[in-house]
């Protein structure tokens, strides 16, 4: 399997460092090809304007997603985002880590998303969802919080992490035909004890080991929607959170008051 | 009343261009002083790193949010920063007029909240939520979309736009002590006729004329919480999506579906 990690923290030596290096020696133990894009050190333009777009010339108006429908059909791709899509293209399982900024990835990481999954390359006209560019591929988000698992709770004060999460499974991941592991979270990694690190550590890397027993999220497949786009009479809608013991187990005891919803 | 308007398009034509100067046309026609970071113009950098930290050592271990608590404190805030968080701290009004890129906000704009809604500025040990440190204020989300109104619902094939919203409603404008009023939405502008654009703008006018009538969405205040930073037993959860009819008239009445939740 070829594994694609994105990486986005601005401090090599931080939590989310460790997990990424944990990935990176697990996954090759267990004979896997792992790549890392780390963001930071790559110097990543976050900012998706007509900069990357060789045939853009001033004074056209300028549509981002035709702007990129059209780079990617006459392979005038900038160079950064043609390595990364040819990166995702390669990839197997796509892992994203980064630490949770504002309830959602740092704008690094969203910028990696506005530019790379661009239209043509990771979507396009009646291509999304379970239609999406990137079907067949396996995409997980491994995050870190700043506060306790117990507040990303549906009855904690920032509520239900899976409902946080919801705009990134379904929005990014999902809607480009990705299948979606369940998430991994360490709990605000800066303020507990050197041995529950070394804890959150080893369950990640258990957590990468049984990948292929993992549940994948549930998205609604597409012939549970009508011609508008509308689950047809009798679904009943569900999120993409499917809570189940097994993806349960990859966050820690604490979290397990997390609902279905 | 000062009001910021926080614009994130790289196109001035667009129609996020249109709504921008509906809003200061009418803002400043009903005497309010109002302002435009255009960030795309401005060049905004929207990556938060140590490059903009004049206290930072090579070596020194980078910690985003202590860093940002640290400057804060000493006054070395980076220029561009500091001119955006005066700018905040002056306005009585923050409306963040961007079009929705993967259910979210544009990464530079997410780089603005990253870099100016700082540890020291925007939220603090103990200050967030009802005692964020800019409790006292209102923000407004004004999106533009690229899909119809009637897949943004809980029944739709892209989830109920209140439900997308809520990372950024409850955790980045409610969180910093924002009071949020009801966004507005222009669906798929790009797509639909110039009359309908036309009308588009109108409403938004009046949404923006009405301003003081619209009911701000819920969230629960902190005494319903426990010293856990749980709900207390026998409050029931709910989101800070408060459904009624004065704020859906914002959207249009094929969003009518749209559910409490």
């Amino acid at each position: 399997m070829k594994v694609l990690i994105v990486h986005a923290h601005p401090e090599a030596r931080s939590f989310n460092g460790a997990l990424t290096a944990t990935a990176v020696r697990r996954l090759a133990a267990q004979g896997h090809q792992v790549r890392v894009s780390d963001l930071y050190a790559m110097g990543w333009n976050a900012v998706l304007a007509t900069d990357e777009f060789a045939g853009f010339a001033q004074g056209d108006y300028f549509n981002p997603a035709h702007a990129q429908e059209q780079a990617y059909s006459t392979g005038t791709v900038s160079a950064d985002v043609a390595r990364e899509q040819h990166k995702v293209a390669e990839a197997d399982l796509v892992i994203f880590q980064f630490p949770v900024w504002w309830f959602s990835l740092p704008a690094i990481l969203k910028g990696w998303v506005d530019r790379v999954l661009s239209r043509g390359f990771a979507y396009a006209a009646g291509r999304k969802y379970d239609t999406g560019l990137l079907k067949g591929k396996r995409a997980m988000l491994s995050l870190t919080t700043g506060t306790a698992s117990t507040l990303y709770t549906a009855n904690g004060i920032d509520g239900d992490l899976h409902h946080i999460l919801w705009p990134i499974h379904n929005g990014i991941l999902a809607y480009t035909g990705f299948t979606v592991l369940p998430p991994f979270a360490a709990w605000m990694p800066a303020q507990v004890t050197d041995e529950q690190r070394e804890h959150y550590l080893e369950r990640y890397a258990q957590h990468l080991a049984q990948l292929d027993e993992l549940e994948p999220l549930f998205f609604h497949p597409r012939h549970d929607y009508d011609q508008h786009q509308q689950l047809k009479p009798g679904v009943v809608a569900r999120s993409g959170v499917q809570w189940n013991p097994r993806a349960g187990q990859s966050f820690e005891a604490s979290a397990a008051a997390f609902k279905q919803h």
